[in-house]
């Protein structure tokens, strides 16, 4: 692949591109929803708590809150969430909270992930540049055996993904101008973002992402530099 | 070691501690000086190279100049060092002095890092807490082998040790309490700041850092929470 033949570093988004968050989060949250009495498929509260996401990251994007991390967004959506359901403040204490939020640092990696990381890392130097904390983004490693070499994204730049300081600083963090580095997204607005920032692109298709009904992200939007179908299939394409 | 039990992180310190930067900077920078003609012996080089290093940090840490990460420091101390042996100014051009730069990042292991790393990695979250900055760990990591999990250090925090931010900032960024990150250093004043901050101690005996005839380091100074020869007997002390 000729376009990546510049690229010495490899960025990813995590959540839906390496880890499936959905039926990870269904699974922890599965038992606190039983014990409250929630009624509702743990999957259907995965995708409700994941639709809070971006409306209360860009209350930050937008100045109305000063930065904080994902995991304060996180805990503050469950509680929102909770209250929603009918679960009576004071049910859940901060601890629970806190512990039931981890569900988001046990998340498992796609079946090719491990594999298509630990040959691509032969080639190039691999980070995740999420919008997750880097605590959390460790974690997450640890749990799944994600071999990163380093961990940029959002709490380095204090700043969420599409803003472009996240692209930039994660770039500057590894000591290469943007045109040398490459995001690697299942995410169509995130490769637009990133190719707006100067960096290569490159888009694995993840259909299942969001259940067996998903209809966005199903395809490549712009001339993304390599396209694949999982993270093996890019190391392979990458002659790694 | 019961002083551990709560410990979920070891931060590193890298130059000295994980690895051997007097030899490999005198291996590095051996070629440069003899292509200059500069007559020294490269292990002495590698030494009044690393005696700018300290003075220079200090710079930062009284705020008579904003920081600046450790790459660029260490190029104007090589700039310095080669108008003290008298090489004219021009000779060399930035982009020679930025390649010789990168000695600081192909630094040979000490023979038992890896193994003791990998194995430490088992129970423990592992990280640099260095005064390198991010590029350089990620790149001295794959040059060496080196399963870190996370980098945390100066660059997050824009302080050098012993500037307490960076231990503070580092703790933060793994998501702990500092009593639950140990600092794991062969250098008695980094380990005097770390527990200053409420960190947990690890002295590493490095006896041969400076060379043969070194004077300092050689015995912890204050009770340490655990004292090792070598990272391998760290990770056996520790029940990995």
């Amino acid at each position: 692949m000729s376009a990546l033949n510049e690229v010495g570093f490899l960025g990813f988004d995590v959540f839906g591109t390496v880890v499936d968050w959905r039926t990870s989060v269904a699974r922890e949250s599965a038992p606190y929803l039983q014990q409250l009495g929630v009624q509702i498929d743990p999957l259907a509260f995965a995708d409700e708590w994941r639709s809070l996401y971006q409306p209360s990251m860009q209350r930050v994007r937008s100045g109305e809150r000063a930065f904080v991390t994902l995991d304060i967004l996180n805990r503050e959506n469950l509680e929102a969430l909770m209250a929603r359901h009918g679960v009576e403040a004071g049910r859940l204490d901060p601890a629970d909270i806190a512990a039931w939020s981890t569900a988001w640092q046990k998340l498992d990696p796609w079946p090719d992930s491990v594999e298509g990381l630990t040959r691509l890392k032969r080639r190039f130097a691999i980070g995740p540049i999420s919008n997750g904390h880097i605590a959390g983004m460790m974690n997450l490693a640890r749990y799944g055996g994600l071999p990163w070499d380093v961990i940029t994204g959002a709490e380095l730049a204090r700043a969420y993904k599409p803003q472009p300081e996240v692209y930039f600083r994660s770039a500057e963090a590894v000591g290469l101008p943007p045109n040398r580095v490459a995001m690697v997204a299942a995410h169509n607005s995130d490769l637009v973002a990133a190719r707006a920032c100067g960096f290569r692109t490159v888009f694995v298709r993840r259909p299942v992402e969001h259940g067996a009904g998903q209809t966005i992200d199903l395809q490549p939007e712009q001339d993304w530099d390599v396209v694949a179908e999982s993270l093996t299939e890019l190391a392979a394409l990458l002659n790694c």
